[in-house]
């Protein structure tokens, strides 16, 4: 089996590599090829001995979608992509990248013309999604963006449906729940803080607090990101049907509980190294992110995440930390 | 005030051209310009001596959008577009003129970078929405097209959005119920035989009835259609809020129960020139569509449509007939 990654320099797509590398297989089929793109050419994948390509490319640009899919690669995890803050501050850069680099490369499928007909599983994102919310959204809710990054997901959403409909690919949207606790430096992102207030701690350093501990939101590890990738990219159109876009399951919970966990799992004195600054810019971004869904149909297909928040503190510790605590 | 119709040669811009040129104003603004673009020229318009403009051009061809505002329209009608059947079977023609014409268009505005702010309104349609549907379809119902026209609708929907989010145009979604009864020659739409079931009769003819009495489905006439595009263009960005993209109101009603309304109107004799003759494809496509919305939005937004069928069928007769029936 060939897998092409696009964005694989990325967290998920690191992430992702490292998995398939392990595993060696997707479901029951083992990987014999691996085809990893970014803008930024990929690190190449330790310990995997057979064919790995490696490639520095924007599928944006004239050609590249064609080129990625040259070999026929049978699942394409389509990651990349300008990230929500980025795409809202650089108009043209996110319509290009989010928007015209996915179209290109579903494009270059459907012009294939020779029966090609590859698996796509698409991150896309909760921020598809925009306030007002029912206290739980359902899975049928509105696509009402409030973003551009948002708005991009939609529409390439919007396309995955109808070219799998169409029948020129299998496409799934997986809608990413917040990831926490994301590893390496503090971002500007306004969501940074969910995963700065357990990663800075945990590493015996200071983390700020910029909203209220009332704050509300749905989230997931890394791990899970990768698992429903994963568990995305074995599912049938049969058992998907027309609506080939699932929100995620997660962890629904406060700051103030997200807090807790980090106490129970890491005690006094990681806690005490939270401070909290409220910012009422921060404060006001995230009144607008969903908090909590009733993803069923994503429970229904098999797709898990884990149960509490002190799990995703764990699945940190053990994946980042080397399931050790800083003192 | 300078208006700019695109699609206006097709049924609802050349009926909203007539209003306009009735009314001679928009809102308490009057009209002293007309724009009218289409890939075939539209007619010029009789009795109105004010300044028009009338050419045959395609939106998604290089420089036509910016060409198309670059006397700064103050309010847009973006009607242009290849109807459902045809996006169906020629799909690069669709995306090509849905998506990108109207696409396009609201680039060229958003580069004007003279302070440029239209009014665009856009006729979207009930085709955003596929099945399975809830009893009543609510505001807030998830974008589900079954159609690649229903999904480059929801495209230009999204777009529309964030280009009014972003400040570069203020836009209004209309989403159109399905509007009965077309004047003219019968048609290959699948959906045709709900005008043909009226139409037909009424001049005296023969109407073939290709599905059940029991189907159910969500009706307005041209005359509210073009009311709902008017109405549309008066309301304002805090009216409006973020959700710009609004299901207009409608009359659902059985295909039997639209008969019983034709010979309350236009009698026995009328309804005799209805011929059953069911077609299982067009009953399996008819059923994918949907049948009822609660529209709680548009109407408190003031969106009005007829209150029965039987107002829908006088309005065929007053506005196509000259108020007579066909012995």
């Amino acid at each position: 089996m060939h897998i092409l990654i696009t964005g694989a320099a990325g967290m998920i797509g690191r992430k992702l590599t490292e998995r398939l590398i392990v595993d060696r297989a997707l479901g029951a089929q083992p990987i014999e090829k691996l085809t990893l793109i970014d803008i930024v050419a990929p690190a190449r994948p330790v310990g995997f001995s057979d064919h790995v390509k490696i490639r520095a490319a924007d599928l944006a640009d004239p050609g590249v979608a064609e080129k990625a899919i040259s070999e026929r690669p049978d699942v394409i995890f389509h990651l990349a992509g300008v990230v929500s803050g980025e795409a809202e501050t650089e108009f043209e850069k996110g319509y290009r990248v989010n928007l015209d680099g996915g179209r290109a490369l579903l494009e270059a499928i459907r012009l294939a013309g020779d029966g090609y007909l590859p698996k796509v599983v698409f991150s896309s994102s909760m921020a598809v999604f925009g306030a007002p919310f029912p206290e739980a959204i359902p899975d049928d809710f509105n696509l009402t963006p409030l973003t551009s990054y948002g708005t991009q997901k939609a529409i390439i959403e919007l396309l995955l449906a109808d070219y799998t409909r169409r029948g020129f690919l299998e496409g799934v949207g997986i809608r990413l729940p917040s990831i926490v606790v994301r590893p390496g430096k503090p971002n500007k992102a306004a969501s940074g803080f969910f995963s700065g207030i357990i990663r800075e701690p945990l590493n015996g350093e200071e983390a700020i607090l910029p909203v209220s501990d009332s704050v509300l939101h749905w989230h997931a590890s890394p791990r899970s990101a990768v698992g429903f990738l994963i568990h995305g990219a074995g599912l049938t159109r049969k058992q998907l049907g027309d609506r080939v876009n699932l929100m995620m399951p997660g962890v629904c919970c406060t700051v103030g509980e997200q807090i807790e966990a980090l106490r129970r799992v890491a005690g006094d004195k990681v806690v005490a190294r939270i401070r909290r600054a409220p910012d009422p810019l921060v404060q006001r971004i995230v009144a607008g992110w969903p908090s909590r869904f009733d993803p069923k149909r994503a429970l229904a297909l098999g797709f898990t995440a884990e149960a509490t928040f002190d799990d995703i503190i764990r699945a940190h510790i053990e994946d980042e930390l080397g399931g050790k605590i800083a003192d």
